[in-house]
């Protein structure tokens, strides 16, 4: 007899994924996204998180707001990874006796703010008293037109491979919360990045209507991490340019002072909520802000060039 | 400040759902399922629900395989409740280190009992550590034609009021575990109804199929409880005949034997996951099994005819 953390979470899915058939059409466990055909020109597609005190979040360390924000916005980014329109969310929510009704105004507050400004209504949800920990799981719909999801799988030998934004903010920001640093302006600006990360749906939009754009993800675990499920969705292998990975000048100003290694940052942090993405060399790719950062080879597995070290991505269990 | 158990499970659901708009169409909260119009002749049906360790069910007194056919078939329940058909589902599991693997694919199966009996895929969600308890969470997606959907919104005046199977039994079984009492064949079928309920997805298809049908939902607090919300939605107040409650005869003679109330099992027990609906008095139902109970007047509230009883609802908080 094994335990779960034996098999490890991706061990867990593809337990849980290879005892259920996926309908003809349709996309399964695997992707940021399920795809389900409807029935004319348009694909429902849907994601769901949970998230748990004490495992993605420390309740006394997060403002309301602020978990009610990255709620929402962590599963519109899944939406976004595959390019599609936000339609619903649904939210579950289970709190323990005593939560004080100003606390979950506040967290419907940061809710409603990603939702309104990604036109995302609230329809639906469950809540539940819990013994001890707040207990939050959001599902999201939305759409696209039909078969234009853009999965992980569609990468080709020669594409080049870009991200969205600046990596490393959110982990960078996260180290200062969790190691107490000072927060003068810059840590300010990386705590925000990670308690407030905005999910891309107008950039993963334009990307999936790019005709050279074959493969698209979030970055939630880090590159290092993330990169691989391409990968494995795709095939072949990666060469990536470590100085290449594009970072903010507020990252680096507070990894010199405190002697972290930006480049661990940005390659082992998640939480970032960019695309990540391939195209074919000559994509014109001028809509949306992008930095190139290497590109499919043959073989398998991650080469990362300008750097000595072998970089992993997290692991939940 | 008011603590949540303060303003309780509805009150708090009408403050988080005060704060969104539903669009033009669409049935958001309040309902077994939000109704999301597709751009041709069918609607997304949509419900989530938590389950929760400690709250919904207790690690030692279920087997995982009815863990994970409960947690698929209170889902779908919600479907049923609609008039729906299922298209798929999705499962957040979150489980604490040193869970058996064998635990999860016992889970796993059950789960997949009931989804395969349906035609429902799994088709996604999320897997997480938990720090102790394990926490759930199911998502479903049905669809149904166009404005169809059987809300809790449409009873009128002189409808009757009906049932499909008996009520109670589901509570009964809990009752015979809580309370540690003998489990002849008589309790064992009714710890089976509490630990596999079935949706009632085909009596729902065929109910909302008929004309005459005008408002439908699920039990899942008892009657007691859910026609309120029948009431709450469509207006008008019931009259119900509580000798006319179709109990079945295991539950009858478990309460005789233990001297307990049948008719507080059959009004105030949840998780039966029988259907409830209304209908005018001419409406031919001979395709699903139903007991008439009462009927929709003038006023307000409940009136329960053949019994001094004063009966409510189960309270989350």
């Amino acid at each position: 007899m094994a335990a779960i953390e034996d098999i490890g979470e991706f061990g867990l899915i593809s337990r849980i994924g290879s005892r259920f058939n996926v309908p003809a059409g349709a996309v399964g466990i695997g992707d940021d996204c399920a795809v389900i055909p409807q029935k004319t020109g348009l694909d429902t597609l849907v994601s769901t998180d949970m998230l748990i005190e004490g495992v993605h979040f420390l309740r006394d360390d997060v403002k309301p707001f602020d978990l009610g924000w990255k709620s929402a916005a962590v599963n519109l980014s899944d939406i976004a990874a595959m390019g599609g329109k936000p339609v619903a969310t649904f939210l579950s929510l289970a709190l323990p006796a005593g939560t004080d009704t100003a606390w979950v105004d506040a967290f419907i507050d940061g809710y409603r703010y990603v939702s309104a400004v990604l036109s995302c209504p609230l329809l639906g949800g469950d809540t539940s008293a819990s013994p001890d920990r707040i207990c939050i799981n959001v599902t999201v719909l939305g759409e696209c037109e039909s078969g234009k999801a853009m999965t992980r799988r569609g990468a080709m030998y020669g594409d080049f491979i870009y991200v969205t934004g600046t990596l490393g903010d959110s982990a960078a920001g996260l180290k200062v919360i969790l190691e107490g640093k000072e927060r003068d302006e810059d840590a300010e600006r990386l705590i925000r990045r990670h308690y407030r990360p905005w999910p891309r749906v107008k950039w993963g939009q334009a990307l999936a209507g790019i005709e050279g754009v074959h493969a698209m993800m979030d970055i939630s675990d880090g590159i290092g991490s993330d990169l691989n499920h391409i990968l494995e969705a795709s095939g072949g292998a990666a060469e990536v340019i470590v100085s290449a990975l594009p970072m903010s000048a507020e990252m680096v100003r507070v990894c010199a002072r405190e002697g972290w290694d930006p480049w661990e940052c940005a390659i082992n942090g998640g939480e970032d909520y960019e695309l990540l993405f391939t195209a074919a060399p000559d994509t014109d790719l001028s809509s949306v802000p992008h930095a190139r950062i290497g590109r499919i080879i043959g073989g398998s597995g991650i080469g990362w060039r300008d750097s000595k070290k072998d970089f992993q991505g997290f692991r939940h269990f």
